[in-house]
């Protein structure tokens, strides 16, 4: 086995509220025949990520818990049978890290929604070994080539980090609703998520508008090329709106009306509904005035992911991140939960180069 | 006033669970410049005619209450200003027989969506005297001629009358959805909406399924057209076609679990929800996992419901119904409460020319 060094939630570690993840040792598979090990220098902070520190500390599992799906790094070894990557290569990594590769969905590339479920970068089952996978908050990964993208020169490594998650995230729908020129699109919410849905609607054409509860976020919107802002808690502005929007790209991750989201969207538009997971209740009038439709979408495939880069390169595209060594972990996760990030934390891994912190309270 | 009758529900007139309408002089308004007056020949009979029948004899509501939206018969009369029609004229009429004809919805032929709501055939408030309208269940309606559209040449009067609600409600969304060679296309349940979705995917050239609770359905299924078909109770029916239809029309019309259709709908396919309106509870991940859309429609705007009798005229579509004498109409509730009608009852309205019955029993 390869050994490294990450952060780690460990049962009792932390709460509910206060998640704390510790700088542990950690290892890593020794590489199979395909298998890439990636120095990774920078990963982002995703809600996910919160979502499964919250669990972990809640329910206090078994597995160790390495969180972090959106990281991008160096290529540092190759097995025998790699033949896409070489030692110095930077690549990309995404929430997503082996599939069957024989179902329906694979052979599309949709490995996101492979029928026997993709291996999740962390907290996944290996498919060889049945061992828990331990995410990119760390200093090394191990993956199969497969599942490694390019990082394409010209892009900011740190700042493309959270194209892997959240960029995939927004970017397959937009481009499976066929946004364009002369689509109406709007963006309900400005996180992770929703700035970077703004930038690639923006750059493919559309006509783009930001949704949010705070009118401050209006600037902020018009610098990510916006033409349009709504605030969510104006009836007046919503009233205005009726019916306006093809695609209403939703990115808010807190549970919410979708009612007033739909009435927004025009004749046979739809509502994509991203940001929150779980059970949706809404009104069939509400579909069916307008035939409208409500969608949702996650992560990616490896075709759409390698297009998402490609396309992210023409256009000098890359997430609005605020980056801190990797020892502030826990003052990013605390800072997310309270939605205090513009607009996406990334991490840098190379603190853990040095022999140090082994807490948060030493970072 | 011009007098009439008709087929009534009034307060205290039936129970929720035996409903009964009991014939009824019935008053029509006077021609205005823009009106027919049209003799009824045949009503179809709408799961929307039993609610309402039934919610009636539960709230015991003050206007009196005639069902019947969509209905086929013959001009009597126009209004002065009348340029499309004239008596002897052969008219079809479904569940709109006003909008506000201004707003976004209106100009782009979706009346059925007006943002003023549009005036419906019976239940709605007419939007010059504020009365309510009274429905086809009765021997004359008078409406405006924009809501009146000519009963093609070769199609059965009373075969064609449940186009006008059942048909254009299915017929609308499998246009919207892009129905046509090369589209899978499944219909769940095959009552009156369900039965002429069939017949219309496979006109367009759609490779049709049924689903169906019912193995007994099958045959019904393959003379209809349909080249599959699954039996909804048998899991591994199911599980064999996961993420096999494009477009999945549910006309099912008693609440039902969503998740189990969206599994059957294919990458970036919709289930189409038409059979039931009220609340829907759905996991998101149902929707998340293939970039699935759950929409809805119901009824039809003036463009489509045109588009609708073309086709059928040159495709020799009409429902398969069970002709009744209107003083049957009761029994015909019932029996479609019991889901006993293939596929949809359609009342004669002939016999209200006799003197005759006043209530159930005496039918």
């Amino acid at each position: 086995m390869r050994t490294t060094v990450g952060w780690q939630a460990e049962p009792g570690n932390g709460t509910a509220t206060t998640p704390a993840l510790r700088r542990a040792p950690l290892e890593r598979r020794d590489l199979r025949p395909d298998d890439l090990a990636v120095r990774v220098d920078y990963c982002g902070v995703c809600h996910t990520d919160l979502h499964a520190v919250r669990t972990r500390a809640a329910d206090g599992g078994e597995a160790p818990l390495v969180p972090g799906h959106e990281f991008t790094g160096v290529v540092t070894g190759t097995g025998a049978a790699v033949t896409r990557f070489r030692a110095g290569d930077p690549v990309a990594v995404g929430n997503i890290v082996d599939s069957c590769g024989a179902c329906a969905m694979c052979e599309k590339g949709q490995e996101n929604f492979c029928h026997t479920f993709p291996t999740l970068t962390y907290g996944g089952t290996d498919r060889v070994d049945g061992s828990t996978t331990l995410g990119g908050y760390s200093r090394e990964y191990v993956l199969g080539e497969r599942f490694a993208y390019a990082l394409p020169a010209g892009l900011d490594p740190a700042a493309a980090a959270p194209l892997l998650c959240a960029g995939i995230t927004v970017w397959e729908p937009l481009r499976a609703l066929g946004t364009g020129p002369g689509t109406r699109v709007a963006v309900a919410g400005l996180g992770g998520l929703g700035h970077l849905a703004v930038k690639f609607a923006v750059a493919l054409g559309a006509d783009t508008s930001v949704i949010s509860r705070s009118p401050d976020k209006a600037e902020d919107a018009r610098r990510l090329g916006a033409r349009g802002f709504l605030v969510s808690t104006d009836p007046g502005q919503l009233a205005a709106a009726r019916d306006r929007f093809d695609i209403l790209v939703d990115t808010v991750s807190a549970p919410h009306d979708l009612g007033a989201y739909l009435r927004l969207v025009a004749l046979d538009g739809t509502l994509s509904h991203l940001g929150h997971l779980g059970p949706v209740t809404l009104d069939t009038l509400d579909l069916l005035i307008g035939r409208k439709k409500l969608s949702s979408a996650g992560s990616g495939g490896r075709k759409g992911t390698a297009e998402m880069l490609a396309f992210c390169a023409a256009h000098g595209i890359t997430a609005d991140i605020e980056l801190l060594p990797s020892a502030r972990v826990n003052e990013a996760l605390d800072r997310l939960s309270r939605g205090d990030v513009r607009h996406r934390f990334v991490l840098d891994l190379s603190d853990l180069d040095r022999p140090g912190a082994q807490g948060p309270t030493d970072g």
